[in-house]
């Protein structure tokens, strides 16, 4: 088959050529479970951005050369002996990471804490490329109304920021504000979500115009510019005393300061984005009783409901899809913040 | 002050003469938490007519003369020597029960399970007249956006409707399903409160023809017509399943025993209309596994919230203003089904 | 294998000989998860005294001859090919059900709401036997401190109880009471559950005064003799206003009129046992705001979190052993009250 | 009245003299919602050291002379006109916050986050005395098993232990496991209300060997002396993975870092102690999704549930009692160490 394929890592993402597109060997069922997805979209994340640059050597089991692509949706190819409730042809979106069930965690529905577990795209081969091996534990029927190219970025981009976002809509009620803090690839689906899921008012921090612009049309209530003065202007919205949950999808720079400074006494911060420090004193986690909520991909069940959303039309994903061909093409635009909303790579 | 008073039970409704309007006492602040409102808006409620028919005789202390109305709303006319929070002027809605807020129930927010407490126009004087003695504790400020004659029918219909759909919200996920029974005064309320709480798909079951279209209108995503078929109806919109959540609004007739068959294994029946039975053999709820909750009105609290939602024009209220002279008139409209939404005595 | 089987139906249960035991065909790996257990012990239910009358003819597809037995535990004999977790010798308890784990209810953990599922010694072959086959999604491997006869019960019996005393551990608080109908094969076990997850007042209400006293050494704090003024005696002990919690192990006679009304405003009354009827107006769930709640066997996992507290000595079974050859025996004691705790046969 | 005053701050404690015992003036009703109590005791806190040393004067608003003591249990001696439910003589013990009860937080049962308070030994005068003024809303009678000097300390080094544990006992599950770290005046307690209120395996880690000695005879299952080495025993104990809960009263030194280190994956680590920096990359928190947990003094109905538990016996407070003439050698004590469990002055 065809794949698009890292060879050597650039720590400077300097080269033009990160990925090689050529014919590699067909992914083969191993375990009687598995199952051959034939890929209909992969999402391009800038987590493939820090793989190539080295970043997750010293974190995960990954040789290369690798095929990366962690975010897949397609067709069923083929299955193993031991499944029999999914069948050649059917659409599918497959959950990140393939477990074996067995697990206390798994067995509670947690499977992102399962103790044994493979990630396509980060350990193991992954969906850029025109098939993937599987779990069959991973895969959810989409229905008709939604194409596997079109929410492919749901496995990871999207069920991350709805489990967030869920988590605090269990708690936020009526006349309670949330703040949202980035309102890119995840933040856009994080609002939407949010505006389903409860009433609260919403108010979005980010630099740009034009994600304030997207976040309103998202449905959030109030934007606020980060200028610097964005947590005054969070107190001034909420009557000087803070959001009941703050949502932050970018976790660096002065994000993580700010955004515990715009969480209510009592309130709950919740971070998503990574790449800075949580650093606050005991004693003011303690006069204000706030709670710092960390978050990681959902649950497969949380997939099936984010599934749900998009069937509804209640979340939106913004997509821009590119040949597999041109993966490159893909990762250099990210990489300079020329893609809007989510790219897909398309065999 | 003018008033419309009960003088004598009318077991079968069937005299013109209701309540007399008449020149009465002024309301006298009698402990030092009290307040006097001036009202401006009395909700016409299904319960008065019963006092009327004597039903409630036998379950609360009330001795006539009475002076009906339990959903009030105006403007504060006096306070007692306690009160230093509020003032004369400020425009404002009153929680049903008068509480003294001392007992656990009330310490922990459930003030409807207050173990003391005084009901204005169930069990003492209320707002079928110009002003009304309650207590400090039920007063909330209303926002400049919400007049007190277009929102009296929260304090007790649209509370009720939202504490029972916000349980509800709790559990329900998107790709879940929840049914409403019955799109009338509560029911309607609680649509539009369950459209703003969660992203579940609302089925709203009624006889007729107009309250199926005032459901799709508050954000019913499924209208099904109460003609006998209902209960398959449900099961064939829910794959055979039934809901996660079924809220009833009727508690009568075949609503019950239909409700708790639309009810899901492992899902919720909540009952808010009343009237008839619950009846069900015991191992129906074990193999079942389903919850049966009763509901009665919301906390303080809870009337904040729904008054957000209000402010936000989440929740909408359909209002019909009668003058408090025409006391009679309201009430023989609502005992012959003529008013649309809730009718409302403006003195 | 010899095992005891069940030929016909006896609807009086007037023979001596109920079962026969006999050599029959060993259980075969059929599907790629199987597993064969070889039987350490079964546990006898009522439940299978009502197989031996025929009631369940109806409700499941049972087809004669038929092997009962749903409360199995012992080692590991043969493992299918899908099977790299669970090896021969491994000694094992079996959660009741088969399931494939591939629906959204097992995917959340809920084994029991299975959308497909066996369930042996009911719809398929029991542990009457010398060796069950199930799936190994079933099995628990026990540690060393628990020998499979010795707990083989809490798979049904056990794992029942402590699903219901576990949701209402789940509210009830220091301060707050907490009533258990019955104590019996269920509720002796969930007295010493209910003591281990909170600190509720555990009132135990039974007719017998053996049940009272292995109540009182199981946990309960205060013993009410149901002599006909039960209900009155638990309000004076709740000083008037009924308890928290009330667990009702029974579920037939005047056990559940009695149990609602001991079920304090607000509070919260669950059925386990069943044979009676709930038969409750709407307007008193209504004006009480209480819930009730079904109970079914728990999950997987909960059967792991029972043996966690059978490994610490927090929760006891008493049990009574024959052997598989005397299994008629066995029955003949339970249907005639002369078994203390539970029944078990051992092959 | 006699007071035990102080005068003036002594950054480096090293008077000998921290406070006068001296005649003032007796405290006054001011508010119609008033009490004054006649102190039976009032217990001695680490906070008030750090009151004498000055370090509060920048946080609160206290203005010298001061009285200290805001742990404090007697009986009613007076009431303002408007308490009606509260009589002269009664044993009362006092949630340390006066409030008025009107703002959101309040009714909603969270006393401790009201919008305005006062705080009696900390921004007015406290219990030190023979007499206290506090709030109506802050009393609580006491059952006849527990005199007012032996729950004194409850009010603040009881509740705030309380509420932490139980905010994790409302997840941990039979199986789990709950770290403890520090044995003193509110772990001691902590561990108790721990052991009453779940089944969760108790591991407490502390310096000391009597304090891991005093944990055991409270309920702890597990010892772990903090030698450095703690990290790597709680890890071995929890089977390499941590702990579901890690409850921190001591909060600064190298508490911290090892408390998250300690946390498993999708745990949550509660910081009561104070002093020391919660220090944590960003991805850390993502990758293992834990949560930290802020904890305050708890709600007035918590002040009742932990009566309730101190009245059952299963939470025993060690105290050891001073005169209040005596109250420096109580202060010197508590500096030095030298006091097992908690000084209690008596007037």
């Amino acid at each position: 088959m065809k794949a698009a394929v890292l060879h050597q890592y650039d720590e400077k993402l300097a080269s033009d050529v990160f990925v090689t597109y050529e014919d590699v060997a067909d992914p083969k069922i191993k375990n009687a479970n598995d199952v051959i997805v034939r890929i209909g979209g992969a999402g391009v994340c800038r987590t493939d951005l820090h793989i190539i640059e080295g970043i997750w050597r010293s974190k995960v089991d990954l040789a290369l050369p690798h095929i990366m692509g962690h975010e897949n949706a397609g067709w069923i190819e083929e299955v193993g002996p031991g499944v029999d409730h999914l069948k050649v042809g059917d659409a599918v979106i497959c959950h990140p990471l393939i477990t074996s069930g067995h697990c206390l965690a798994c067995r509670r529905g947690d499977d992102m804490h399962a103790e044994d577990s493979e990630f396509p795209g980060i350990n193991v081969n992954g969906g850029y490329a025109e098939y993937l091996r599987t779990g069959a534990r991973s895969i959810i029927k989409l229905p008709k109304s939604l194409a596997p190219k079109d929410v492919a970025p749901h496995t990871d981009a999207g069920l991350t920021a709805y489990r967030a976002v869920k988590k605090a809509s269990r708690h936020l009620l009526p006349g309670e504000y949330a703040v949202v803090i980035g309102a890119g690839g995840l933040g856009h689906i994080g609002i939407q979500a949010l505006r389903a899921l409860c009433a609260a008012e919403i108010i979005i921090v980010d630099r740009g115009d034009m994600a304030l612009k997207l976040a309103e049309e998202c449905g959030a209530d109030h934007a606020v510019k980060a200028d610097g003065s964005e947590v005054e202007q969070v107190l001034r919205l909420t009557h000087g005393k803070g959001a009941e949950a703050v949502i932050d999808f970018v976790g660096e720079g002065s994000a993580i300061a700010h955004g515990l400074a715009m969480t209510r006494n009592g309130g709950t911060y919740y971070i998503v984005g990574y790449g800075g420090k949580i650093d606050i004193p005991s004693i003011d986690m303690i006069t204000s009783e706030k709670t710092i909520v960390g978050n990681l991909v959902g649950t497969y069940a949380e997939l099936i409901e984010l599934m749900a959303l998009a069937d509804q039309g209640r979340v939106k994903l913004a997509t821009r899809e590119y040949k597999l061909a041109d993966a490159n093409q893909a990762l250099h635009d990210l990489h300079h913040g020329k893609v809007r909303g989510r790219a897909v790579l398309i065999p």
